[in-house]
């Protein structure tokens, strides 16, 4: 079962804003065995977004469109699904009482263009959307299924979960695909490669295998599609498992979860707390960890000590340490990590201290330079590592190097 | 002048990663008044790829392709731009040389795989990727330009800053393109347009208005083409200064800054300095804040008090404020704040604490409820929200939130 996501609006095509939505839905859908063809960003352009569905309707069967369902006039989404259907409007009246009842509890007037809202295509079944004024439209169309979205994430991701996946589910009879996610580090894709190519060879046509390498990393992932879902997962399993025993060392972990939750799962069965003591990360890393719902059992918190000073006052860095060496020194960096878990009485804590950039640099450190400490309560381990001299992504590699050093020191001490 | 841009590659289609390439590539090319017709994101497959590649040509001029290059089997976009285009393929020394130093220097054994990163199609001028083993491949073809980039996004923002850019400016005379946004927050988007409905009539053809709401905040875009940049961009300050003559109290930011970076510019310019307190935001306050090159001139750093231990040791909140009221209570935030100004030494400090969910929340204090409090040496400032019981989004909200409070009071202080 194919689908295509069409994302109608300028801001994507301006780069205004980064298209979250599109891969929030492609994952959902290929959980409920749903296959993503392709994802198009059209502008809020009558000819285009036509073109658009008549391509998308040529290759799929299901065809989810977002954005350009607003009450303004830049938004003619709703307006050229009319069109391309050939239908009239009609006012529904529950979208209408929908649209009143949050205006009213808004205590806002209601204008012509909120009014309007509740036109629809004549053709189309209304699903209502809790979350704001659009309501979301489903086409039945040549055997094939058009739903129009909103593009604000929130009102999208609510009418996905409770509404579209669950009649998509209904409408077909759809296979199973199963994925299993191997996540590598320190060892380049090629060199991967080579060492499983025996196994890539041996893989089945019904399982792929794709290489996805990121700031120092790299995902393996086996992508099985059948019919049994049971017998598809211990398939992928197999393969993962060959895999796995040819570059067991680089492997960090054995599932499609990010670094920071494998650290808080092996913490949390382990019973253990952790803290962090940030500077060039600068609160990066504890919204990582802090994204993640359940992380207080885990997390205590910690300090975005940027100035010298609160490197001093909250993290107990010595003034002479400072003075001495800098803040992005292995004995800053030894002081803070120690300084976290004395202060925050924690088990561990990562500290991380570097020159994230563009400025700051020097001869001897220049930017990308970062000092890494973990420390448990008996001793602490440091490394520096050089990275690039893009700000952003410094603070991303120091963070995805410190959650590395973590794992790797929770595996040696509790293995 | 019209580009497209083609990303290759699965990872994007079952939405294991999200496509940010895409709209940091939009807005350098709307920079230099290269407008983006579509992206278009398609699987590793060679009938799609090419489908896609012949689409483009037919809309636009440039197509800029990134994904595929890598050096292992899922990645076809080489072999299938060669047959696009009918070429063989050449090997490039300069190529084979680059590679072969970047292996040297990782002291890597160079494989098969990595040679064949110097095969090229032979019609193709190559561009040395400085940062990969992947180069960049542009072709000339029926007046068009392809540019082939790899999709690791360092090594892609790397090609289009150094390369790519510099030589589009070259081949084309482009019009002018300039883009104003008014930030506006507390009115909704259709309530705005009424409001600003005479100016939006009188825009002349040239200049587009868009609406780009997202959490609570709404972006009008005023978007001109032309060809005289300067005439242009006083033409569209015209209309920009006349839409906020009529939405004026609701304005935040007349510019297209981030909040955050609002309030730092504003802090730095009257020497002030800012401190965070963060329980459910977790650091991302403070991890918005450091993005931004120079934030050290403001921002000290801050604490990610996440337990109720650390909400009093580095914060100095009272045992008894916690045990009364709450962690998520006025009170707590009160002292959270004003603990922040005094222990961190800063002219003022923002602090949050409310319930990002799914889970603690009760009866009294749902999910979603978020106290925010901004405190400078004087005095302090709290305000209650109830956000909705998305924990990631509850963690975005708080965050503008509390952002949009220390911008409206520092207005309101330094004006």
């Amino acid at each position: 079962m194919l689908a295509e996501i069409i994302t109608i609006g300028d801001e994507i095509l301006i780069g205004q804003i980064v298209d979250t939505n599109s891969a929030w839905m492609a994952k959902q859908l290929n959980l409920i065995g749903i296959k993503v063809k392709q994802i198009t960003s059209v502008s809020d352009d009558e000819t285009h977004i036509l073109e658009a569905l008549r391509l998308a309707e040529g290759r799929a069967q299901i065809v989810l469109i977002t954005g350009g369902l607003g009450p303004t006039k830049d938004d003619i989404t709703k307006l050229t699904m009319a069109k391309y259907f050939n239908m009239d409007f009609r006012r529904d009246e529950e979208t209408l009482e929908h649209v009143t009842k949050i205006f009213e509890k808004l205590k806002r007037p209601m204008i012509e263009g909120n009014i309007r809202q509740a036109d629809v295509p004549d053709g189309c079944i209304v699903i209502q959307n809790k979350n704001g004024t659009a309501p979301c439209m489903w086409f039945n169309h040549n055997k094939k299924i058009f739903i129009s979205m909103p593009g604000v994430p929130h009102e999208m991701m609510y009418l996905m979960d409770e509404e579209i996946l669950p009649r998509l589910k209904d409408a077909f009879e759809l296979p199973a695909i199963v994925h299993k996610t191997i996540l590598t580090s320190g060892i380049g894709e090629s060199f991967l490669a080579q060492q499983i190519t025996s196994v890539e060879d041996a893989l089945p046509e019904h399982i792929k295998l794709a290489y996805l390498p990121r700031l120092g990393q790299v995902r393996l992932r086996l992508s099985g599609t059948g019919s049994d879902e049971q017998v598809l997962k211990s398939e992928v399993e197999f393969y993962a498992q060959k895999i796995i025993a040819e570059v067991k060392s680089f492997v960090v972990v054995e599932d499609d979860i990010p670094l920071e939750k494998a650290v808080l799962d092996i913490m949390q069965a382990s019973n253990l707390t952790l803290s962090t003591a940030e500077s060039c990360t600068g609160g990066y890393l504890a919204h990582l960890i802090t994204q993640h719902p359940g992380c207080s059992a885990v997390y205590a918190g910690g300090a975005v000590a940027y100035s010298y000073e609160l490197k001093e006052s909250i993290l107990g860095v010595q003034e002479s340490t400072l003075s001495s060496y800098g803040a992005v020194s292995e004995q800053t960096v030894v002081e803070m990590a120690a300084g976290a878990v004395k202060q925050f009485n924690t088990d561990y804590a990562i500290a991380v201290s570097g020159i994230a950039g563009p400025d700051g640099g020097t001869p001897d450190k220049p930017v990308g330079t970062v000092w890494i400490a973990v420390a448990n309560r008996q001793n602490v381990q440091a490394k520096v590592f050089n990275f690039g001299n893009k700000r952003v992504q410094n603070i991303e590699r120091s963070a995805i190097a410190a959650l590395t050093m973590i794992l790797g020191r929770l595996k040696q001490d509790h293995d």
